[in-house]
């Protein structure tokens, strides 16, 4: 599914003076594939967040496995690997454009939580957003 | 006045390819140290959202004279340098802490909003954070 | 010139607890911009870095003119204003790329230095990179 | 051990539009308190890199347990955890100051490589480097 696929570009302001893009942003552009991803499932962070739901990060993995250099366009591909209503887990491939060389994996976890803070069951109380997660969660797994 | 003096210690993921830190984090480093002038000023920027006012930036200035580098540690000297109960004007001056050279000299301007969005006067609503300001203000020209 | 046109799409992570974009990203923003610009003009920063030279910021001067917000594409109009063989003054103008609204107008001054920090002279020493600028400079001028 | 205890405190530029620090920060974190146990180890990051040795992140864990805020300061216990003279892996946990609640655990490995990206071995090649290394190990372990 071509559509899952997210370029960027490293840019000179990731870099660091190792000469290579600093290890925090890749959690920048995980996020920025993950709400790419959401946006295409009909589901964008922006339309969530007015809804009054925001989804924070419970926690995050990255296996550096070769780096990245100013200029040069990665592609993250997005999975969603797993939810069930309360939380998801999302999965990411960090692939050199031209090279097609495997720069990175990683995963991060989220839940759901009101503006204040208490957990939302999206399952429960937000159906729609609940099918537009259990739907694209099946595609994946039937590999759609 | 010692106590407006702010310090920071330039990061490695404040770096970049150039082995030098970056232009923009200065712009951080601005900020770090206007919000604890005004904590000393007893008008913390927490304080003033909690009162529903954010502070937006108007405009911002920076002329960047030498170059720091990971490590180093820098002295902020802030300084209100206009306040006339709807806008104010902070000055900034960056100094290498070691060898008192001048890094770098810049300014930013900026007025009161409330949370959606609207011009407010402090001059006119809120009293105490007015006297805060315009007392710090006259305590800087007369140079104590 | 619609090529000079360089589009961002402002990021979750640039946004800070006003519920906006963050104000020193937007240096981040005339970076990109001014980065594509030199790529367009054949006169890449990598490729530059690559033969020695580095380009680092002199002054910085941004107006905030309207909020950017999470998930709204920016267009940012970059010009080369100045170029006189040893620095260079770049323009820029950030607008809606939805209402066309303006955000914000800036400036950037640059010098050219080698690695180890000498000024260099384009002019004289590096006259491929020089004629670059200056038809690009000409260009912008005669409004091509 | 107090010194090995780092102080952060949580910057507004640092937050994001749900009204917390956002995520990727916290890396920014574990650097500073890395770069400062190992500046009391008497292995600075600047001296080692003096000596042509950079040592970049192979993968990096973090658990989200609670929200930082801007203004709040964490503590952030660093501990050497495993060195090999090949490699090593740090643990981090971040404090809140004033409560002592958990804001966050987490983990970083990393290499020694040489400039061009050579694996160094500290304990062939940096005899010096590599006692710093073990001896901070062995009092680790011994709980001194």
């Amino acid at each position: 599914m071509g559509r899952r696929i997210y370029e960027h570009r490293a840019q000179y302001y990731e870099t660091d003076q190792m000469g290579i893009i600093h290890h925090a942003n890749y959690l920048h552009w995980f996020e920025e594939a993950r709400i790419d991803l959401m946006d295409q499932m009909g589901m964008g962070y922006d339309v969530m967040e007015k809804q009054g739901i925001i989804s924070p990060v419970l926690s995050v993995h990255c296996e550096y496995k070769s780096m990245v250099r100013f200029g040069e366009t990665v592609q993250i591909l997005v999975h969603l690997k797993e939810y069930n209503g309360i939380r998801m887990t999302m999965e990411y491939t960090v692939l050199d454009k031209e090279s097609g060389q495997l720069r990175c994996v990683g995963e991060s976890r989220h839940c759901f939580l009101t503006r204040d803070g208490k957990p939302v069951s999206l399952k429960r109380n937000y159906i729609e957003m609940d099918r537009a997660f259990r739907e694209y969660t099946q595609q994946e797994e039937s590999g759609i």
